[in-house]
């Protein structure tokens, strides 16, 4: 091939090793055909060091080598050559065709020659830069005439690093086994809760309706009563399902108790919908009394924020349920906000609609008893997600037996 | 136990015994605390004939016996005695707490001693008289005034029967193996939609985004050319990857063809959904030739309806998908109308939507790769619903292949 | 078709509604595109009371209604005419063409105008008549001239009908999901066990190493040390993890209290083995104090009999592994002579082997996290199969707190 | 802590950051508490160019040192010394306790100056020392008084290093996803294939009964009468499905054409048992005309070397199945010597006992449409194992379809 080739000097710095940085960086350029020469590595001498990386690419055309390069901005790489970012103007809810789409990775553009943060990480959204901020937008909420960063000149990503042995969290991260004592597990997230509380972080829950069914409702509820959930992200179910087991005693028509059937599963279902809908809401049958006890219950009492959101397969719904999802999803990443510590239990819709919102540095933990539920919400691009494979009633009870003990006396306090 | 007994004698006729009717009978009788003594039951003698049961309800409380009848009443036991229905008045999306809430099957009401057939069967839904008419509405559809159907007099459930042997559908039926030739489950569904379509039927399928990763689009696009679906119920996802293939050949950034990620997925996926929004939606976009090929673009021009409901984990959305969840339930249900047959491809969400909207007459095919999936499909309560657990692209493939042959002819013609 | 009709006339007696026999019957008849015309059906009354049911069944030709018999046989239909059941002579391992199969129901054999009990039921023998008594046989153990059973006619099953409401096993039969409540299913094994150790039953335990790796060894021995495990089947894996965990605290290198992979796995697992190979064995290690605590100490120190089959992918082994399956087998169905209840701990394996190895009667429970390994042993055939889909570790942990507190007394009575 | 450190100075080469064999390395050092120095790390320059490392390690104890050392040497590390390996005498059927448990990579010891590679490297064996070779040796073949590598000095390891884009197999590694075109995968294997062969090379096939009743047979009996399968390992089920298949048309009872059940499923199979036994053996079987269709009837026809192994699950067994497990896998060793490759069908059991049997430098590829057994196997430490997640039975449709064309002229030449 006599074509000229096109290249270009990117760097990197970080712990390029431990968090497989450096051998992503070599994939990304393979994968597409390019060629890279290392022009200097320097390595972290020790566990805490940062390591520093010269890569010269080189690709046959000159689309191929912004295809690396846009492919290596995720991964920390920016070119040598220090460019502002480019921004062009955008439409009513779209933007040109050559937008940066961003990652959930901390971010930067240059504009006039400074570096500035991006506010509002969040995945698959592009950056929008007015009145010398840069802010992340989803495409939907983009208006007319306003700025947008396109191509990759002057963007810079620093990518979460795996930290080796904090809390033990890497040992759970990317490795998703039914073959494991729940009890380690569930002792790393009571650490976890623990320091984010500590630090004054929140700690926010994402729930199905799994939780109630497997006996988990009043674990989860203990944990509310005391204080550990800042927020609770679900949909219709949950609600429905936690108010059928405070008004029936059932779930889905099981009791809940006697594990036996007692009923049309369906009946009590409808039932405990129409209930709340006949006072108004979830908020209204608490301030009743018609609902009077249950997850919900202890949720509103203890005014944790809480989110339902509507999905197709809804029945009724409860009148606290949000069946338009554009205000769902702002409902969603409100509660989301400065949120340090994300746990996702039993609910795969809704862990990957929070998942989406996140960025990267915020912490997940992900239990479910499938392990392909575990793994797809590990792989969606957080570096901080542990997953637990296991049953979520059972983790509940013994999280909430676990960490119940000391924190006993800060609740009776409170 | 000296309290006083309660009782009712209750009748049925049909395949009993087929059907596990008689079993479940009994078993909901038992599992309540009440007993039973059959007064009469003579068989179908023959695989064609009805069988008769009279059976005496006993309970120790009015309630007990009410529940244990209420319980009955899916199984197409009525009460002996035929009283009218009672109905009572709705308030404004709410309604008595003792109102009936129906099932899938067809369903009678008894009114100024007439049997009226029920409207718009569906699962979960009350029953609104008016004007000699008696039609299913989900609570929130309901307005202050209406009269609903209360209490378990005057009411009458005609449940489908599991007809042996016909189009070897029973077979399927409650089979949820891995270990089974799937070219015989394809045949079968080919004879039941040239069945369906020789009777004028209409065949409705359900399709996740699986349906595009695994390399089952082009399948279900010559399906789609040939005539073979009459309405494509689908969420966010599917397009949006459907588009990105017929724009960069790639399904969340992997090549079809290649297998090779050839970028970053998301960034292709971004894209597509915004070069959607800049012409307005898919419509707009096979109008102006932007998309000119896949598997909506095949949908678009051969006029099949289509409806892609919202999700909370959508990214874009494009313009054509409703978040607002209450139209996407009213617009999926327009579209359901009628159907004779449902497939459901890879979609739990999409297809527990649809599954919660269906009369049980419709036969319902329902092919994941997972067979919990498929097992949870078939377990909500439509004895018409066939799994066939395998991998969607390559199902979609021998379907399009076995089906295709004849049809080409009266494909040709049309 | 003018061909002549054969028919036959058979009986069965029963709970043969509840049971779901009936259904089976007329299923199985119009399967082999046979007829069936019911002369006579008396219905259970009540709960208690069994059905009777005279049928006659007619096919094309001879051997299709010896097909329909045949398959008849299992669900206790038998025909009306008592003939003797015909034998004939095997050979040296194998039998002749049209030998009977046994199911593992109870059955009965004419000879002589008298019905003979069928001793050491299983399923997949044959049955073997001599001297007045009838017993079943594997194929590899038969001899040549031995008299075995042929044909349809002089055999008579027994089905095990499932019984309402009994222990509340009813309900766990036929049920895996992963959307129960454990501790329910937990109390329901708790009682079985207690009811079964109140007879003075049997029961065996068949543990897979996950019950290790998920930290439900030490739940395990304390069961054994309270004189609640009669026996325990595994294979060379269990052992070995735990004999890995007594030495080194650790299961496949993964420390057990940390959950922190202290050391290459494989290390310690060849250790384990070697250390107890040096010393002959288990039961060797255990008496020169090399082998002080854990599972298998306990189950030795107590008594316990246990039997360690081999398979393909083990290393070592132990020397206590029997590596000739052929003893495997028959030293598994030792143990599982006169046992009520085996509880199956995440091993699908041996499971299965034990599955094959009992009759009908005995209740079996299986635990496994994975849904499809619950429903697959579930199939087997046994009516008295009851699945709970939860972490091993964790059933283990919640069924001897569960089960321990009152079994203590009569522990230190002992 | 004032204790004195201990250190040592190691070294490695190779492709060390693609293979993250690196990353692997500092993980190693801090799981152990031990802390590591970067002295040298020159890096390779391009995709092709080697890395070189030199780390000092520290660690608190001698035993720690060790500890991590010992660790180390799997990546490749060995000590910058060049020490003789140390040897001991073992017992019989047992090592010295600090033995060398070996992996799966290739290996070389020092002795008398000069490096020895192992011969026959397999997992979880002890390297015996004699007449200056060095070979792998299971614990169970150990005699007394033989000469056994222990400690860790003199061990060098060469780790495979993953190939970057070497006939795309990378892609396909540590990728285990339902939601990828199948067809994709195939074409790959095809092209292994096709190479392996091209160079003269073996492949081997390890088969579940899952073949067989997944429609599989009649396609994988295709590649055995093309010449693309050298060896067949598989256990009891597969043959006597085969069997059945080939007798009745049936798989456990199921019609395979018409996938209704025909009879009753374990008549056939235990039929299908008697009549091989009756002759003698599956090879009898095909001489005397017995079986004259099928997989087992084309692998012996045509001369491919199959093992049988027995399970504890097995009826019958075939009098072809091993029971005795040490032959058996002996027998399995033999079929897999110079394997170059091995394509696992199904059968976790038997996969996983290939697993360890195999040089890590053999590629694999796995096949199963359950991700849990294909994670597994992958996990199992090769980095040449490939995971396709489908329907077996679609996939050797799709690859007998695929590979034949060109084959067929080849074939027809043999």
């Amino acid at each position: 091939m006599a074509e000229p080739l096109h290249s270009e000097i990117v760097e990197a710095d970080g712990h390029l090793i431990d968090s497989r940085l450096l051998t992503s960086v070599f994939d990304k350029v393979i994968e597409r055909g390019a060629r890279f020469d290392v022009l200097d590595f320097s390595i972290g001498r020790t566990n805490e060091e940062f390591s520093h990386l010269r890569l010269r690419v080189t690709a046959q055309t000159e689309d191929g080598l912004r295809d690396v390069l846009e492919a290596l901005i995720p991964l920390g790489c920016h070119p040598r050559r220090h460019d502002d970012a480019r921004v062009a103007l955008a439409g009513d809810g779209f933007v040109p065709e050559d937008f940066y789409s961003t990652t959930n990775h901390h971010t930067q553009i240059r504009q006039g020659g400074r570096w500035l943060d991006v506010a509002e990480q969040r995945m698959d959204a592009v950056i929008v830069v007015a009145e010398g901020r840069a802010v992340c937008r989803k495409l939907r909420d983009i208006r007319a005439g306003e700025a947008v960063v396109c191509g990759v000149a002057g963007i810079r990503v620093v990518p979460e690093f795996q930290e080796r042995d904090r809390l033990g969290f890497a040992f759970m991260t990317n490795d998703v086994s039914t073959e494991r004592r729940v009890d380690v597990s569930v002792a790393r997230v009571v650490r976890m809760m623990r320091e984010v509380k500590a630090d004054g972080g929140r700690i926010v829950m994402v729930a199905g309706p799994v939780v109630v069914h497997s006996g988990g409702g009043p674990h989860l509820a203990r944990l509310v009563r005391q204080g550990w959930v800042d927020g609770l992200l679900a949909g219709n179910a949950l609600a429905v399902h936690d108010a059928e087991a405070a008004f029936f005693g059932t779930s889905l028509g099981v009791d809940l108790e006697a594990g036996v059937a007692v009923e049309e599963g369906h009946k009590h279902h409808m039932r405990a919908i129409n209930r709340i809908r006949r006072v108004g809401g979830l908020r209204e049958a608490v301030a009743q009394g018609v609902l009077s006890r249950g997850l919900m219950h202890d949720v509103i009492t203890h005014d944790v924020p809480f989110v339902l959101a509507g999905s197709i397969r809804d029945d009724g719904p409860l009148p606290d349920t949000l069946m338009d999802l554009v205000v769902a999803q702002e409902r969603y990443a409100e509660v989301l906000r400065d949120a340090r510590l994300v746990v996702m239990l039993s609910s795969m819709l809704h862990s990957i609609g929070v998942g989406n919102m996140l960025p990267a540095w915020v912490r997940v933990v992900c239990v479910d008893i499938n392990p392909a539920v575990v793994t797809k919400l590990s792989d969606r691009g957080s570096s901080q997600t542990a997953g637990v494979v296991t049953d979520v009633g059972l983790f509940l009870d013994h999280l909430s037996a676990q960490i119940g003990e000391e924190r006993r006396d800060r609740a009776s306090n409170k």
